[in-house]
């Protein structure tokens, strides 16, 4: 039995001005739809540039509501093109909290549900840690669709194999990841090329460990630092689509914006585990630790 | 500061007569020693052939206990080359007990630990869980040897992520996985690779999320089913050493024997995690579940 699913992704540059940027989505989204697209999942926060780069309280006038201008736009969207859309906002939940928020909407325009980002990053040029409220009650939950579950996160989580376990363990059929990363340009090339295959290479071992299919998209495009203090952040794009072993399906290397798409069959999950049964042989009795900060008792 | 090591790995053929096998092994080794080795990691069960091709009480005879002739081969071995090794063995640790176990020699050739495999596989043509019992209380945790803290693990245990955490929250300084693993000569040549392909990057992944450099060495060669029900296993090889961001440093990608080998700073993984800081970031506050079997109720 087959379920598939045509999957795409759209790899863009982003503005400050959320009208100019979302007119971009909608261009792409509509070439999606001409395609065929069952389910469309743009970059993390598409409606703005990445204004993490520095820490600046008027930004904080960006946020909107779950159900703000950001969120009817996606809605009307996912409408227009007849596809599950996952999106991103910088939300305001309320005064002095804001999350780094991922939308999905269904074929029909209706909010299937929302993910708030756990796992919150801050280094120099990415300061997410002052401007997002981590994720709370929710936690790490799939979204239920009418083409299926769907394991959404955001950026930052794609380093952390909890994460994408507990998606599988509740039944996620894809994980997908929307994202803003970038070089620093002061790194060297090898350097560069090392933190892209990281970033691949991490997320391929979630696919290939809970047998899912999964797609990460990237933006792309430099942007430069507001305070002048860096170099600003060249985002490297590199948006892909693997299969339920992390063969890659689909990748846009180009530092350029443009589609990733695949067609998946989420029912070849149930294949590859019996072939594969790692879900049959989890020790869960031995994983103790796992919720702890580390094991210094047992150094 | 640098805290190089130089790290081998032996791929290598075994026979069904161990004195045939330990006597191959033991060239492997010299060759090792001979280039200035610090490390050498042998195969899963490099003293016998992959004996789980069927189920045979008479193959429980293999078994030895943790300082049988094999442990003292081992010993030796590590005294002469002055090398830590991890070995690895049949174990009758009593009547009816049987592991499939790890051992770890440090220079001097003092046992400076040994690993019970925990996650224990049964698919056609791998009926471990016939001859294995699974390990038990230690559960993964470190080996402390003179060149650092070894987390060993064997074979199926390289798909588990949850594996591979608890060893790095445990201080591990490499994750070390003797292997045997290969394809069944009815799958086509795609289905082949990919699963090779997915075995590499399951292990890559787990390098990349815990910032440690990872060797993972398995058998090569065919051997045949002595039920001859199955055309035998051709062990695929391409065992490999990875760096701290999942970098192949080394790989045998023949299907042949030969040594792997790379020189690691263990030292690099503290400034890869300052640059790369996952664990300061994990949500041990939304990681429940990972101890159960399925979250069904939250399906």
């Amino acid at each position: 039995m087959t379920n598939e699913i045509n999957v795409f992704g759209v790899q863009q540059t982003s503005s400050s001005d959320k009208a100019v940027s979302l007119a971009n989505t909608e261009k792409w989204i509509t070439k999606a739809s001409q395609q065929g697209a069952d389910l469309i999942v743009l970059q993390e926060l598409h409606a703005t540039d990445y204004f993490c780069q520095t820490q600046d309280k008027l930004k904080f006038s960006l946020a909107e509501p779950l159900d703000g201008p950001t969120a009817q736009f996606l809605s009307i969207q996912a409408q227009k093109a007849n596809a599950v859309i996952v999106g991103s906002i910088f939300e305001r939940r309320a005064a002095g909290i804001y999350h780094n928020t991922a939308l999905v909407f269904d074929k029909d325009g209706t909010r299937a549900g929302y993910y708030r980002k756990m796992h919150i990053p801050d280094d120099p040029g990415f300061y997410e840690k002052y401007y997002f409220t981590p994720g709370d009650a929710q936690g790490f939950k799939p979204i239920k669709t009418s083409i299926g579950k769907l394991g959404v996160m955001i950026c930052w989580d794609q380093w952390y194999p909890e994460a994408a376990r507990i998606m599988a363990l509740k039944g996620a059929q894809m994980l997908i990841y929307p994202t803003a990363i970038g070089w620093d340009k002061a790194d060297d090339k090898e350097e560069q090329h090392g933190q892209k295959e990281a970033w691949i290479g991490v997320q391929r071992g979630h696919s290939i460990a809970n047998n899912l299919p999964l797609i990460a998209v990237n933006r792309v495009g430099h942007e430069p630092d507001p305070s002048h203090q860096s170099c600003g952040i060249d985002f490297w794009g590199h948006s892909f689509i693997c299969g339920q072993q992390g063969e890659l399906l689909s990748i846009n290397e180009n530092q350029q914006e443009g589609l990733i798409k695949a067609t998946i069959n989420l029912n070849h999950t149930e294949q590859v585990r019996q072939v594969w049964p790692y879900f049959r042989d989890r020790r869960i009795d031995a994983y103790k630790g796992l919720d702890q900060r580390y094991l210094d008792d047992e150094l």
